[in-house]
């Protein structure tokens, strides 16, 4: 397996050199020529996606797993346009840094380049698949992906007809190469090839992400876990604290950036615990509450320590009431996952306190968790969602998958 | 070994909370405090020098260790400028990058931020320790200080002495901390506490580094080790060619941004090769050449395939011979660690090329690779040189210790 893949590695460095001279208008091209073959033959790719499909179904995978893997003319439409809108986005390769002279007369600058060759493990998505492809071919770099294997053929297929666009526009096509041996072995190999992959990036759920943390001799990007919280203040406007809570957990609680908890200060829990439990469970959420909660809102279910910790992803809030600011900032320095973190509150210094000392991703005042994505950053595309300190934090567009390197224009100079 | 780890990094972790809402002003008056009390107790540090100084004498450790090894007045003098100088520096933690109004009304920026705790692992050299101290500080930094065991009683009284300063600041004396436990246990432990490490640098040979980055679970910047090259092209000033050269070889052989193999142009190897062997011969380099060297210059001993790959850190120089640019960058890439790279060329398209293609940290045109050092570079101070792409590469001041987070202000914003 490690040999499969050490091949597989050598290829993609040998590309990913190539790919770090193209010019802008070339990798735009081969990205436009992608999307086309990808719609043209988006009758083979829903053939091979069926049999994925079928084989889900007979496994009995959850409805989740598989909403996420069918495929459709509209969805292919959809994955074809995306990499229509990554070409039309700025290239980030290229761009100089902070260039000065020295005094010894050496002329510094600080050049965006490649990173090299990324590894990319996901989950059944498809469309995770032609993203990828995308964002890494924009930004120089080749790619190794591991996609999970209820989309074995979808992805065979898919990557296939990259390939082809690839070399019909005379680019390697081992600028994108998929991992066809879907299995726990070839996933732990992927984590030990750091002689070849210059970054490893896991995408997927809690589970994936801790053992690639724990096994990978790659450097690793830890992209989307989220228990992420919504407190409301003493001071809070209580209808933009309503809107927001109930937005941040039910526009969309699959996602990392949903909220889990809902925090409410004491001095105002008797008036608002209700108020906000009757409207969450009239949204189908149910409420997970520690005393002071039920005390007030008596429908609601006793949480257990173990709620404060867990992300849900799914139509369900632990509600705490805390005594204050301080209290509320310790509980989420200490059970969150440092992805996006909301006050509401009208009170500057409150505002300004929770900016300063929460130690997360995003730090919100009054507005929805929801917002921590790179398109509604206005970054134009996303890889995911970095929950860790190093090279990225929060939503990571183009520019997060370069690297820079230093070039220096001497005249002879020697040092002392 | 992993609790007693664990009850320091959770230490670090209450203390990085503290120290990343210090202001500037009360972190530099932390760093002139340490700066003074070690000098006024140099004494007391020589005293515990000595011991180490003594044992190292008994356990015959090398020369260079020992000189590394060894304190006196002027040293810790020179330690404690150390923390002078960075105290004057512009503290980074704070800048706000990319402000912006979003469509939907959003203000969103990034703020700098400390990484929280910093875990170093480092050689037999007490300096850093003062070193790796004040440049975590300074940018709002928890650190846990893991030193060579030939150093350990400097490095106890040293902490003591900083730990003692810190409270007289009214600073948490757990901003730094030693592991006292100097084993292969306590540095294996330090790799898998990433529940409270948010980075871990090793600083140190290649055989620390390649442990660190095989074990290590806690996000790690590599440093330091350098395989670095002089390219002689057929176009080049033969005047710049040799004082490079030897420059590169010799001025320091011992640290990473020496050069370890020079390559010559085949068109000009007949006139050069033995000009600046006879040079480089008296210097007391040893010269290890390929066939050709040796045919040009019968003096050389004979490379194997392994001088290639070797750091030599001494003054010992492989010599090959090359038939053109692109030989050149394909042995550079093959065998250099991506440290520091020169070409010494007056052919314009021959440099850019050289600066495209190199995939190094550091890449030069008609300069030293000595350069490569956050003093030379303008950043007033250096905590390593990052041979990785992730976060970091090149020489690591100040800003490479921060990491980012995104702050927004709303006003009801909710996602629909």
């Amino acid at each position: 397996m490690l040999n499969e893949l050490k091949t597989k590695g050598k290829k993609a460095k040998e590309a990913s050199y190539f790919l770090s001279k193209l010019s802008s208008a070339k990798k735009n091209l081969a990205l436009e020529k992608s999307a086309v073959m990808l719609l043209n033959r988006s009758k083979e790719i829903i053939e091979s996606n069926k049999k994925d499909v079928e084989n889900a179904r007979v496994n009995n995978v959850k409805a989740s797993l598989l909403d996420r893997l069918i495929l459709n003319e509209q969805r292919i439409a959809s994955m074809s346009e995306g990499l229509v809108q990554i070409a039309g986005l700025d290239d980030p390769v290229g761009e100089v840094l902070n260039m000065k002279r020295l005094p010894n007369g050496l002329i510094l600058g600080q050049r965006r380049v490649p990173m090299g060759v990324i590894g990319i493990i996901y989950e059944s998505r498809p469309n995770v698949t032609v993203d990828a492809f995308g964002l890494c071919l924009k930004t120089g770099n080749a790619t190794i992906l591991r996609g999970g294997k209820e989309a074995f053929f979808s992805n065979v297929k898919i990557v296939g007809i990259l390939q082809e666009a690839l070399e019909q526009s005379n680019l390697p096509k081992t600028s994108v190469q998929l991992v066809e041996n879907v299995s726990r072995e070839s996933a732990v190999a992927m984590m030990k090839l750091h002689e070849y992959l210059d970054l490893l990036i896991p995408r997927g759920g809690a589970g994936l992400i801790r053992t690639v943390v724990e096994n990978s001799t790659v450097p690793v990007i830890e992209t989307g876990v989220g228990n992420c919280h919504v407190y409301v203040d003493q001071y809070a406007d209580f209808e933009k604290a309503s809107s927001i809570a109930i937005n941040a957990k039910t526009q969309r609680p699959g996602v990392c950036n949903a909220a889990e908890t809902l925090l409410i200060h004491s001095q105002i829990a008797k008036k608002f615990v209700p108020v906000i439990c009757n409207q969450l469970i009239s949204k189908n959420v149910e409420i997970r509450g520690d005393e002071t909660v039920l005390n007030y809102f008596p429908k609601a279910k006793m949480a257990t320590s173990e709620d404060w910790s867990t992300e849900y992803l799914d139509l369900i809030f632990a509600v705490k009431v805390v005594d204050s600011l301080d209290d509320a900032i310790d509980h989420i320095n200490r059970y969150g996952t440092k992805h996006s973190e909301a006050i509401i509150t009208e009170n500057y210094t409150h505002a300004q306190r929770f900016l300063d000392e929460v130690d997360a991703a995003a730090v919100y005042v009054n507005a929805s968790t929801r917002f921590t994505d790179g398109f509604e950053f206005g970054f134009g595309a996303e890889i995911g969602i970095s929950t860790q300190k190093l090279h990225a934090r929060g939503p990571m567009g183009l520019k997060e998958l370069t690297s820079t390197k230093y070039i220096i224009y001497g005249n002879g100079q020697i040092r002392d």
